[in-house]
Parts: structure tokens; C-alpha cells; sequence
């Protein structure tokens, strides 16, 4: 029984006991832009800004006559650091649908995302929606969202799933 | 005659040759806060993010009433990376006043503002305003602003000066 209890509870108990060390391994500003555009967008940054794009996860096609897939997440690199371009369409399902910040949030990479919603949270932010697996729009395993008090969107995600040129 | 033509020519001449070779040294995303809410934002990433505030450059106090200098930049460490925190006040003739990006803008340092803002032009950017020199909104010795085709405000500044407590 106290076996179980420690399997079952092992998750909430590590993100309470975590909230004073939550560590952050990347912040990534993620700009959405309106879609079907983005893939004109990371085209300007390699352009514009000498950007390398590492990596891309895109939708799945859902209409025949779609020719390219949006893109979930474009991974570029600029000046050491990663910025990641996505569509950014009113349909999406993605966790940046509703940014509040008009274009831009920002990806923080953690290990325990739930201790690092925790931790935001009491501190005053406001968690919007469920923690979600693998959908990629981070370039993270889980991905949860806060939205601080002055209105900008947190994508706290796992850097458990890298970007990579998707299979299908 | 030559010699002068070097003179004065020259910053054009290295600008237009330099538009292959443009380097950037980090890419900094701003956060434009409603004025006066920048010193509670950075006191909120302190706590919910673990945020490590390295500068700090303020407006100068004009109004006898005003307790509090405006934060024209507070320079963050989070992640490895840099975030800047800024107080978007209306009356503000900072660059950053019209960002068309909804409070967030993305700061590009490099050692050539001028070869680098010609270079996203001709990628397709607009420059917007001249290049200023030390106002610190940036973190820069000197910023210029590029519009991009997708709405997004780029800042391109030079490392020159950097955030430090504020002698006054």
C-alpha cells in the first residue's frame, strides 16, 4: 500500500518538492505567424539574418487539396540562440492558439514542466489548459501553457522530442 | 581626392560589401510592459522563472512627481539566453515605440547595424526611423529597426554599451 501510494503520487509530490529548483535547460521565442506563411518566413530569416533552420514538424494534411502541410514548429538558429517560426492558423489545436501577445510566445525547456507550471503559477501566473504529449509545437515531449500578468504566453515544454525533418 | 573619397565613403562602402558577412552575437527578445508594470514583471520572472537580473537602464525622471524612473531596459538571464524587460510608455521615443508585433520585439546584436539592417532590406524588411546612437533601449551602442514582411519588429543594435545600474 505505501508502495502505491509512492508510484501513484510519486509525480505531484516531485513538482510540490520542486518548486524551488525548477531548472531551465532553453527559452525560445516562438513567432506565429499567420498562416500559411511561415515557410516564407524562415526562407527571409536565412536571408535576412543568415538563420540555419535544424529541424521542422508540420501538420498532418487534412485537406487533398492542401499541397504543404502548415508548420508546427520551424527550428532556426541566429546568433547562438533558437527562435522557432510556426503557422499559426485560427483552426489550430495547437497550445499557442490563444497567445494574447499578438505573434510571439516564448518556449522555456524543462524537465519537469509540471513543477515548472507550479512554480510560475504561485508566483501569480495563470496556467491555461492541460499539460499535452508530443504534439510537437514546442519541439517538446509534454508542453503545458502560462500566461503571466502582463499578458505574455509561457509554453513551458520538455526537451524530450527534438525537431526533425517529420516521416510523413 | 582618393583618399577622401575613402573617408567619406567608407562606412557605405563596408556596409554594402559587408551584406554576405553580416554577424550576430545573440538575439534578445524584448518585452514591452505597460508603463510603470516593467519592475513588477521583472520582480515575476524572478520568482516564477528564476530570472537574474544583470542591468538595469532607466529613463531619465522628468516629471518631479514620478517616484520611479521608467525601465528602458532591465536585462534578464534566463536559460542561458537574455530576455529584456522594458516599460512601453506611449510618450516613449524609444525604437521600440511602434512594434506592430503586440509587445514583444526581437533584439539582433551586432557589430554592424548598417550592413546589417541593409541586408534584411534587401532580403525584403523595411527599415523604419534612422539608426540612433546610445539610448540604451537595446542594450546597444546604436539601434536601428527592420520591419519584417510578417509583422515582426527586429532591433538591431550593437553590443557597445552595455545594461549596468544607472548612475542617477
Amino acid at each position: 500500500m505505501a508502495q502505491q501510494e509512492v508510484q501513484n503520487g510519486g509525480a505531484e509530490k516531485v513538482a510540490a518538492e520542486g518548486v524551488a529548483t525548477v531548472a531551465f535547460t532553453a527559452v525560445k521565442p516562438q513567432l506565429l505567424v499567420e498562416a500559411p506563411k511561415a515557410n516564407d518566413a524562415v526562407l527571409f530569416y536565412k536571408a535576412a539574418f543568415g538563420a540555419e533552420e535544424v529541424g521542422r514538424t508540420v501538420y498532418p494534411k487534412r485537406k487533398a487539396e492542401q499541397e504543404n502541410p502548415l508548420i508546427l514548429s520551424a527550428e532556426l538558429k541566429l546568433a547562438g540562440s533558437t527562435i522557432i517560426v510556426s503557422d499559426h492558423a485560427d483552426d489550430s489545436a495547437a497550445p499557442a492558439k490563444s497567445t494574447g501577445s499578438g505573434g510571439v510566445v516564448l518556449c522555456l525547456e524543462t524537465e519537469d514542466v509540471g513543477a515548472a507550471i507550479a512554480k510560475a503559477v504561485s508566483a501569480g501566473g495563470v496556467a491555461e489548459g492541460e499539460i499535452v504529449e508530443g504534439d510537437g509545437a514546442c519541439c517538446g515531449g509534454s508542453v503545458g501553457k502560462v500566461k503571466d500578468p502582463y499578458g505574455y504566453v509561457w509554453l513551458i515544454c520538455s526537451p524530450g522530442n527534438k525537431c526533425a525533418v517529420p516521416e510523413a
